[in-house]
């Protein structure tokens, strides 16, 4: 196992001074409709609204003096861009994160209001990762990666930390699966007295084929509802998925957008969809949590208020 | 004083079990935009949505076994209605809750959810207050008011109890001031060590006046986006209020707007409007606040997420 459950406490004991201590939220209605006990662990809450705050502060911090001089960089137009600038801004050195010329204005501001230089190229990844590079010669910058890395899986891996400390006995716990990370890191602190699911989008299933052949498949799905899973899992952390989660569960974008509606309505929590999909597999699949305790980490709450994939009035229980 | 701090500890212990013990939230970024160090109790995150179901939950278990028997009523097209619902389905008795024709669907579900009998009437007060009284007199069931009673005056002021359990040292507590019962609450529990405020829109300033002029003022206007706080503040909450609240401030429709934006988007709460106004305050009020330690009770979070008053791409701070 390239990291330990030594190394996830280490990042604990790293980060806490600079991470919030999430809360975790419980609601009757919620269990109703579960048909199980439901505690949320709501990262939607964490600096930079995603959990990716921990793995990158952990990252950042656990830089040498010498690799850190130059500065940290990365590509991403979401919550990793913003969190790195953050963590940098934290240690007092350079971010240069790379974005792409379509990312929103939000987005991009975030970034900036952590005092990180933006730098903008073509929408492909192509042109993301060509910019990075030159990026990193000309300044060098140290790049931290947002996944796939042991530092940032240490640093996820804090959330169920928390959450175990915060919660008595839990039976399972839920983490949605993108890249992996936060799967990875869960597992290591949870597995296996807790049973680990990890849960994704049906037709973004790479996780779930990956886990059932063994053997590591990649896909890039842009038409998912789940912005954060359109990604596939990196091979670190599907060494760890094969090792200690109990099984990838699949959904549907309608279960996904159901998911997110009853968190909004019943939890009052607006979480991104990649969040969602944890409590809709547990409500596909009520025959496996039945009369359970179960863990669920809702991982990032930035959404655009004005751009939600439901509407209000139907009727829903 | 008609209620005391004891009332507000026997409610604290009385309610313990059947309300959530929510909680704190802060956020660096408001911290930096208004200037003092901002604790955000999070009563949007309570049974029912909303602080409300404090005072009911405390009002319908201080009931007699013979005043109880019949059940309970009120008119409400909200919250309150919600929360005594709740209160009467944990003591086992009915509750009779009477609606304007014209309340929204997912309010009313929420009421029917908990198992209450709902009777519609003509969207009037005149038509409320009638159709409850008939109610009253056919079933005997007990009118429990919304404010301005002493159990549900204790029961509100739970919430600051918990909140200065959880926060050491505050130097002031800001409050929204609709009816006045969470004011009132409050200030009986944080006066005079933690320094008491209200908070109205400007287009509703009957506390304001009222505190000023030292008389009870009344206004209904349904102009503001505030629909909690349209109402004139209850005759012992003034009474309360007079006595041990150090200042009604005023904010304006957009600033109101622009705060419960700014909660979203910092704070990842959606709030009503009716709580953003007391972050408004106190950005309004810099110096008043300046280095303080704040607390700050966000009071409801029940808001239709496609009927928000704020769009996302608005270059806001």
């Amino acid at each position: 196992m390239p990291v330990s459950i030594d190394d996830v406490w280490s990042a604990h004991k790293k980060i806490a001074p600079f991470i919030h201590q999430t809360p975790v939220l419980v609601s009757q209605q919620l269990d109703d409709i579960a048909g199980c006990w439901l505690f949320f662990k709501c990262e939607n809450l964490q600096k930079a609204g995603a959990f990716k705050s921990r793995g990158v502060v952990n990252a950042v911090l656990s830089l040498s003096r010498e690799n850190a001089k130059n500065g940290v960089a990365t590509h991403s137009s979401g919550n990793h861009g913003a969190a790195l600038a953050r963590a940098a801004q934290l240690r007092g050195i350079n971010a240069y994160i790379v974005i792409p010329s379509n990312t929103k204005h939000v987005k991009r501001a975030a970034i900036l209001a952590y005092g990180a230089s933006v730098i903008e190229c073509e929408p492909t990844l192509a042109a993301r990762e060509r910019m990075l590079e030159k990026i990193v010669v000309e300044t060098g910058a140290r790049f931290v990666r947002p996944y796939d890395d042991d530092h940032v899986i240490a640093g996820q891996g804090t959330a169920a930390v928390e959450l175990l400390t915060q919660v008595n006995e839990l039976d399972s716990l839920l983490v949605p699966v993108g890249e992996g990370g936060l799967l990875a890191g869960s597992a290591i602190v949870a597995s296996p007295k807790i049973k680990v699911y990890a849960a994704e989008p049906e037709i973004v299933d790479d996780a779930h084929r990956s886990f059932t052949t063994g053997e590591l498949v990649t896909s890039h799905t842009p038409e998912t509802v789940c912005d954060g899973l359109q990604t596939s899992v990196g091979i670190r952390n599907f060494s760890i998925m094969r090792d200690l989660v109990t099984d990838a569960l699949l959904v549907s974008e309608q279960e996904i957008i159901d998911a997110m509606h009853r968190l909004w309505a019943r939890l009052k929590q607006v979480v991104n969809p990649s969040s969602a999909v944890i409590l809709a597999a547990v409500i596909r699949n009520q025959k496996v949590f039945a009369g359970q305790k179960a863990g669920l980490i809702l991982t990032g709450g930035n959404v655009d208020p004005n751009d939600l994939p439901f509407t209000s009035e139907k009727n829903l229980t």
